[in-house]
């Protein structure tokens, strides 16, 4: 495995050797489930205590990673498993995956803004604080980017702080304690439909997807620097100026999917498969696309506020296109890691 | 020489063969003086006539362009002249130079920024027209984008036609009278000081100056794509905030007085020689980092009006940052072909 890759003509998944079956999709399961079990005891228990804050974000952390892991692998090995329980069961994972990472979203897209305002100014780059930067390093800004930096930093951490209510809502509600013991159920028991069916051939169909879905992005002009592409519709009076971005960040799911089956194929967490640390490379440019991609929208609609200064909309501006040519950036860093993929021969 | 290339180690400036003397010099300034002449005629008959713009702009063009030439062919090959005539005769022609390029830089600028305001709509990017886009075209534009356009449609266009004036006025005065008289005098007497004198020294210590000066540029950096340099100073609150854009200007004059040399050499315009084809592709690079250096400064300048609109002001720094992305992608394309030139062995 480790000389394989994840290119459409030399599959990762291979049909050879013993059979991984549904055996291994219920270990998996059973792992995962146990894991967002432990993960949510440990965010009860956050609640007091000195790093109360910190354990409280590690713990929403695991639990959205394993939601993320169960809920894929229901989708990708749909057939083997109880359809009615499964059809059930997915929704509501993606509720909560959602509800979960809205307020971690928010910290990290202001976090990116504030470092790249900072980045603008020629300003020494500083770890972010929570809350933003001091204010005495704001002394380095122009007014402007001292005051689209105030503007953002106050939307964004309402926008943070209604999450986390949510969040917390979320958690306590009827709704997530139905899923959680349907969680506390897949931890001992699964609902295989097949447990002698061979894994691979779902596996390899999730791998197609992948690859389907990369041989339809624009990868040519990806693979030409500053082609321009990501900012084409900069100030385009459209309210949705970005559907370009959309290709891509399905492929950044279906590239979670293919890893997620080769986790459940392989065992473990694949970080020390040499294969999966440069799936994790072409995963993590499509997370930098997707992150850059909301923070230039975040930028974009901070500078709608009404009676905003026009120094403070010019910082926003800069700010909106400095993101955008992240965007492209990341698009760049994706066709790089996945050409190298290519070339590499088993 | 179709072989050789300006690169420090394999010089374009052979020192072998039958040497180039002051004759050659000679030669070359009596032709440019000429073209001068022939031009300024030119300039003084497009007052009437159906054409009587675009002649007075051939006409501009071709006398910047000599001057630029004989100017160039003093300073490299000074000693060779009396001292005291090219030392009166170069602040002069820099004079001259810079006046009469003035209005052509303006309207260039207006050019490019509207061209970038229509790509950054996702428009239709269409050919400029004198004053601008028409107001039909204005449509696909956001309010923001049109009203940024027609601030600096206003700006610059008054710039142009201030640019214009003073070059009339210039071309009128008993200043410029002296210069067209020396340079008369050039077309058929060069004062050498040593007709006999081998070229190839003074040319190849032009060339090492334009060597030692791109060994000093950032090329390492320049040469990642997406490397953010150009924009890290885009909110600055320095008034002067791109002096790393200077050592790029001082390349692209220093490249441009290698290639008058080689001009001088071998004579001819250098079109027709590969080597000076790549020399003009890297020129070209500079051009168009000079070009897009001094747009985003009036795009910022244009930010800086009183009473604008936030959404003027959004554009205006989206126009902005887009303008220092291609400084950086212009600086990415001199890396590129120099990098080539270097490559290529004799």
């Amino acid at each position: 495995m480790a000389q394989q890759h994840p290119d459409s003509t030399v599959p990762a998944v291979q049909t050879a050797g013993t059979a991984p079956t549904g055996g291994s999709l219920a270990d998996y399961l059973r792992a995962q489930a146990t894991e967002f079990l432990r993960a949510l005891r440990q965010h009860r228990e956050s609640g007091s205590g000195g790093n109360a804050a910190a354990d409280s974000v590690d713990a929403a952390r695991a639990l959205r990673r394993s939601v993320r892991r169960v809920s894929g692998s229901l989708h990708t090995f749909r057939p083997l498993l109880d359809p009615e329980w499964s059809e059930g069961l997915r929704p509501e994972l993606a509720w909560v995956s959602g509800t979960l990472s809205m307020e971690h979203a928010c910290a990290a897209r202001l976090e990116r803004l504030l470092l790249a305002l900072h980045r603008l100014s020629g300003a020494a780059v500083l770890p972010a604080q929570a809350g933003g930067p001091a204010p005495q390093e704001r002394g380095t800004l122009t007014v402007g980017a001292a005051k689209a930096g105030a503007l953002l930093d106050r939307q964004l951490t309402l926008a943070r702080t209604r999450a986390h209510s949510s969040a917390l809502q979320a958690l306590g509600s009827s709704r997530f304690h139905a899923v959680a013991d349907q969680v506390a159920v897949l931890a001992s028991e699964v609902p295989l439909t097949a447990a002698d069916a061979d894994l691979r051939p779902l596996a390899r169909a999730a791998e197609e997807r992948l690859g389907d879905a990369v041989a339809a992005l624009p990868l040519v002009t990806a693979g030409h620097p500053y082609n321009a592409e990501a900012l084409i519709h900069g100030l385009s009076p459209d309210p949705a100026p970005h559907p370009q971005d959309a290709p891509w960040h399905q492929v950044r799911l279906l590239l979670r999917l293919h890893r997620y089956a080769l986790e459940v194929l392989h065992g473990g967490d694949g970080v020390s498969d040499p294969v999966d640390v440069r799936l994790l490379t072409a995963g993590q440019a499509l997370d930098r696309h997707r992150d850059a991609s909301e923070a230039a929208a975040a930028a974009s609609a901070a500078a709608r506020t009404a009676r905003i200064a026009p120094a403070t909309a010019y910082a926003l501006g800069v700010l909106h296109a400095d993101q955008r040519h992240e965007v492209e950036a990341a698009r760049f860093a994706f066709q790089q890691s996945w050409q190298r993929q290519a070339l590499r021969t088993p």
